[in-house]
This record gives C-alpha cells, structure tokens and sequence, in this order.
C-alpha cells in the first residue's frame, strides 16, 4: 500500500504531465495557476488511499483524483471573489492577479475540466461515481451559500454551524473517501462506511481550524493569527462564546465583533481574553475531537483489517494533531 | 414524430414538475427565477427532435433534455455579470435582482443541477453522451473568453469572429443534437452528421441575430435595434464593413465606434447609414445563408427519409426566417 507522501506526489506528477494550457490561453493560465500553488492535496491523497484499500494498483484512480483536487480549486477560486480574498496560499487570487471575470468564467473552465477528469475513470460503475462526485458537488455549494448567508445573521446555532461546515468542507473529504472507495472496488455498505468517516474526520478538521486560526502558534500556523477574529467571523468559538458566556462578557464580545475601527491587534487580545475565560477553545477542542472519535469508529467498521487501515488512521491523525 | 410546439410544451411541463427550489432558498431561488424567464428552449427541442428522428418515445430523453436548458441557462447567467447585463428577456438578470456573489453561487449550482440532470439518462451509452456534453460545455466557455477579448482588440478576422460565434453559440446547439441523437440511438456517423448540421445551423442563425440587432424591424424583434452599435460590439457587420469600406467610410467608422458620447439615436442612424453604404447587411445574408445551407446538406446526408426528417428542416428554416 501507498504512503499519503508517495500519493501526493504521484497527484503532483500526474497534474504536471497534463497540458492545462491551450487556447485561448487567458482562460486556461489562471486555471493552471489555481492549480500551481501548491495545498497539500489531501482530499485526492484520500481519495486515492481509500481506493488502495480496496485495490492494489492506483493507476486507474489517478485521474479522477486528479479531477477530485480541480474541483477543490475551482471552489477556493469562486469563494475567493465571493469573500473578496487577495491571497491564497500566500499568492494573489486568480481574481487579484487577473479580474473578476477572469475568476469567474476561468472558474467554470475548471469546474468542466474536473467533470472531464472524473470522466477518465473507466470502471463500469462510472454512474455511480459521478452521482456522488454531483451530490457532492453541490452540498459544497450550499456549505458556502450557508456561511454567507451566516455573515448577515445576527444569531447562528451550534447546530446550523456544524451544518455548514459539513456541507462547506467535510462533504468533499467524505465524497473523495466514498468515490475512492468506488473506485478501487468498494461494496455499498464500506463505500457508505468510508463517507461517513470522511464527514466526520472533515468537521473535526474544519473545528481544528478554527481553533488554530485564534489560538495557533504563529511562527508553525504559517499564517496570521486572528485573522476570523478580525473578519467577525461566526466561528465555532465565537458561537460558543455567545452562546456559554455570562451577560458581561457577551456584552463585550457584542462591543468587539463588528467593530472595524478598533487596532487589530487590540481586538484580536481582547477577543480570545473573553474567549479564554469562558473556555471555548476547550470546548471546541472537546467537539472535535468527538467527531475525530465518531470517524475512528466508523473506520473500524469497514470490511478490512486494522494494519490494513493503519495509513488511513495515521493521515487522519496527522490532519487532527496539525499545527498548520 | 412531434413537432417542435409538443415537444417545447413537454420541456416546459417536465421543468415544472421540478421541485427546484430547496434549502438554502437563497441558492436556489435565482436557479427557479433564472429557468421561468421563459425563452423558445430551442436546445432542448433540438436534442429531442434529433433524438426523435432515431426513437419514437422521447421520455427517456425529457430529463437530460432539460439538463441542456438548465447548461445554457447557466452560461446567461454568468455571462450577465461579466457583460453587466442588466435586463434578460425583459426581466432583471440575476445579479441585478440579487447580487454578483448570488449569481456566481447559484450560476455553479446549476451547473451541477444541469449534470444532474444528465445523469439522469439512462441508457448504455451515457459516458459517450457526457463527454460530448463536457466538450461542449468548455467550448462555450471558450467562445465567452474570445468575446470578452475582442473587446479590447482593435481589430477582430472574419475568421476570427467566425470561430468565437461557432465557440459561443452554434457549439451548444451543434452538441444539443449530437447528444439527442446518441440518446435515440443514432450510430457514430449520423450523430457527428447532426453535430456538424447544429454548429452550421447555429452559425447561421447568430450571424442572422447580428443582422437583425441592427436592420431587424422594431415592431417585431422584440428587443431595442441598435444594441450592438451602441455597445461598439465587433459583430460580423462591423467586421465586414472596416475590411470593405473605402478609405472615408472606415474614417467614419472609427470615429463613431467607441464614442460613448454621442446621441444614441444620432449614432445607431450614422453607422446604419455607413453600413448601408458598403453593403453589409447583405454580406451577412449571403454569409448566413452558406452556413445554412451547408447545414441542410449536412443533413441531407444523415441515414433517415426526407419526410422523418421534415420536421428539423422545418424549425431550422423557422430560425432563420425568424423576424425576432
């Protein structure tokens, strides 16, 4: 069986042999350039592990891996014009770098060329695949119309958060793992077993994210701490916080999110003071780590042994104890 | 064998029977607004009509059919934010009722919607089928980029628009009949035969759309005449009158296009009078009657009867001899 290192950097060096660029090449160059920038290619790396457990040779996977990882960028890219983001991955956005038009029309190039991707796979159940890629597809849609929509709300729940995130992040790690899963071989049930793992691992992750993004550590984070606290993001912390703290320090908190005049340094202090002292980062920490279990449990129940499961346990832990 | 009113109706009927609309209603409600503006659904009567050239029961063609509708509805709906388009068959664009950020999100939900829909054909050649439709789907984007870099170009080749209308509107029509064709179960020569008799029909009729945006008759067109000279949009007409034109005529020329300042009516007057002069409405006649012709010769060859194929005859002239 593969590392998730040997995965990635079979993903690296099977989107280096692909010509991306043809004409007009202004449609096709940001296309190339969102895929240039790097990531860590997790939800193919997952896509592909999840099919080596159910088959030995990958190669037939690599392709619709491939397309799992354009369709990833597609949506950064799109959210990026959305959410008026400058820069990813410490790079100017295609929409920065270009315009918004370029952005958006480059956007649904790639979208189509992660259907023409996924399109590669040659197994018989390609249906299959391409429901789940669909479905898939559009929970992401709504994940992101949902934190949009949360940004003009006065009140979001627990629950309507996690909803969110489910559908804005771990809907895609779920759908690489059961498409994998497909792919390599996988009966319905474990195909079934490997989504639900994925769910569960993608909102750990997301609540693990949102934890580092205020209480990181800068010099391993690798990028700036506060920055939700700065944008008056609806994290799971802040929801939290209004919801557990006393009417004191929800007061305060209503005082700082939403003020854009105050120093951002100021802000961001006073904002995990209050953060602190009701407790939320434990909390979120609590959270994730029972949806860290959930994927734990359920990846026990697939069809295979547990040194065969080893590399996925050991990725998925490595996702969770990231500092970055 | 239908005709082309029974099948629009039947399009129209299946579309309401979707439950389109579902959480969150944001998303989706520009998806329901974009698909009710109406429109003659001419893709999805063509798909249908090629398909029922090859198989009587055109149900199992309904939905991937409407698939083609919601495509190209899609591509309106993008297309309005980069052109600021703010008016689509007399109602608000999306973007306009709503917002930039809503168009782009709910414009890629029905881009998902429109897959899922093609998804939902059933027969044994659906990877043939999606890969003629993937095709199709990155040329139009192809033809929106040429578009929006003519714009800043100062001079655009005959052969050059030729290729960017082909890209932008005769491929969707060209693969709407490729895919009703695969779907009836037309063999390899006669779909290509109904891809080649779309992309010349389609040529046809857009380069019949550039005439009529500017000597169409306003009682019955239906939209403003003039549109495109106010916009300086490099059509076939103007093409054809810089490369025609004596010297006086292509000064004329260049000092009206690109003048934002002047009169609309004064202009739209000026450059219909400069046209007249060089006799481009006629060029566009005869251009659009070869492309038209090579459509029907194209059809001629397909392996069916002339009265089966009466019907496509039928439409494609009603396209052309369209007066809005």
């Amino acid at each position: 069986m593969h590392t998730p290192e040997e995965l990635q950097s079979y993903v690296e060096q099977t989107l280096t042999r692909q010509k991306l660029v043809r004409e007009p090449a202004n449609l096709y160059q940001p296309v190339e350039y969102a895929l240039s920038t790097g990531g860590k290619r997790i939800r193919p790396v997952l896509m592909l592990m999840a099919a080596n457990l159910f088959m030995e040779d990958i190669k037939p996977a690599l392709l619709p891996a491939l397309g799992i990882e354009i369709f990833h960028n597609f949506t950064l890219l799109h959210d990026d014009i959305m959410d008026q983001a400058d820069m990813r991955r410490n790079q100017p956005t295609v929409h920065k770098k270009w315009n918004a038009n370029t952005a958006i029309l480059s956007g649904d190039a790639m979208f189509i060329k992660a259907y023409e991707y996924m399109l590669q796979y040659q197994g018989g159940n390609l249906r299959k695949v391409l429901e789940v890629f669909n479905q898939t597809a559009l929970k992401v849609c709504e994940g992101q119309q949902y934190d949009m929509n949360f940004e003009t709300m006065d009140e979001v729940s627990e629950a309507d958060y996690l909803k969110m995130i489910g559908l804005k992040t771990a809907a895609l790690i779920a759908g690489s793992l059961q498409i994998g899963g497909l792919v390599g071989g996988a009966g319905k049930e474990d195909a079934g077993l490997l989504y639900d793992f994925g769910w569960n691992l993608g909102v750990a992750f997301q609540l693990q994210d949102d934890y580092l993004d205020t209480f990181g550590n800068p010099e391993v984070f690798g990028k700036n701490i506060g920055g939700d606290i700065l944008a008056d993001k609806k994290t799971y912390l802040l929801i939290k916080a209004l919801e557990k703290g006393n009417s004191e320090q929800r007061l305060k908190l209503g005082r700082l999110v939403g003020n854009r005049d105050l120093d951002p340094q100021v802000k961001i202090r006073a904002v995990k003071e209050i953060f602190r002292g009701i407790g939320v980062g434990d909390l979120t920490h609590v959270k994730a780590e029972q949806y860290f279990e959930a994927a734990m449990n359920g990846l026990k129940r697939i069809n295979k042994t547990e040194p065969e499961k080893s590399l996925l346990i050991g990725l998925a832990e490595q996702m969770m104890r990231r500092k970055k």
